[in-house]
């Protein structure tokens, strides 16, 4: 019978995060990983499938917080608002770890095939937010085109996040995204911007 | 020497675009597609790296299209125009094969290994485009924003054109999709949706 390893998956994840890091992803293996964690291999392969998936184990609960935090949005709440109000949901979950979240951000952005992974998780993550807007009552395609404005927002928030040196939080730079992502598309000819006709000529 | 293979590409593609779907994805080997086009495995793989790629081969040269639609957009207009107008600017090359889209879509949608790929491709374009934004002067992050933005417009806007039974073209569904966007962006309380505090009271 397996033996109870009390925060077994943490430590496999501390013990592959620092061995990625002295050695290189490539050049590291299971079991080394386990080895660093005091654990055998077989309890490695209870908790992942390999070496790749323990940078991505908390995608699952992440789509959670956030499907259910749109699922939890007041009624009238606008789309990209009851998105925006759940990815604010998940700040305290990377907050708590901002120096792992820069090891691993890092790291992915070093292998193609993390990169993979990780664009795979987002776009995963676009999808079951559509799906929680669409159970809403919100039509298609504005479903789908706020779940994927809102993972925009959440991509460059995170990496203005893990790039900010004052130490604001994950929701300060959520708020300052969106408001951008509104600026850009505010700022069009024919709306606000300056166009060639109502610049005073020079000259 | 290799002999010359007129329109070798062409005729890799169609034949593995008829194999797929005669037999599946996974059961169709390199060497019945080359067999199929009446070419040699050698040629195929002077064409393609593998049997993925042969759906890939067009992301290249679509990329080179819309950077070089950003970068020719008249100098004042606004990031996401400058990124639509070089969205619309793909269409011919789209609408020129719809049979072949909407096949290779559906085949896709159907195998995770393909929808990766895809998806990788799309996350390449929205970085491309960002970076032509860049080269503009756009700053950070307008310039990823917009990017994101634009490439989810092209997602959506692409489904909604391979489903569409009115023969509506490329165009139409983009600008729908970005005026879409628009609407998403702009319901939001405080602006113009109707709030909790705003709506008449029944009683």
């Amino acid at each position: 019978m397996a033996r109870w390893e009390p925060d077994a998956r943490g430590r496999l994840e501390r013990a592959a995060m620092e061995l990625y890091r002295e050695r290189g992803y490539d050049q590291t293996t299971v079991a080394e990983i386990a080895a660093r964690a005091g654990l055998t291999e077989r309890t490695f392969f209870r908790h992942f499938a390999d070496k790749r998936e323990v940078l991505f184990w908390g995608a699952a609960g992440l789509q959670q917080l956030i499907t259910d935090g749109i699922a939890g949005a007041p009624p009238h709440a606008a789309p990209l608002d009851a998105v925006a109000a759940a990815l604010e949901s998940t700040a305290p979950v990377f907050e708590q770890r901002r120096a792992f979240a820069r090891q691993r951000q890092a790291l992915i952005a070093a292998h193609p095939e993390l990169q993979e992974r990780e664009v795979m998780k987002l776009t995963l993550l676009a999808a079951a937010a559509a799906e929680a807007l669409r159970a809403r009552g919100v039509p298609e395609p504005a479903a789908s085109l706020a779940a994927e404005a809102g993972i925009a927002v959440f991509k460059v928030a995170f990496e203005g996040w893990i790039r900010d040196e004052k130490g604001r939080g994950l929701p300060h730079h959520l708020r300052a995204a969106l408001g951008e992502l509104g600026a850009v598309l505010g700022r069009r000819p024919g709306s606000a911007a300056p166009t060639r006709a109502a610049r005073p000529r020079r000259g």
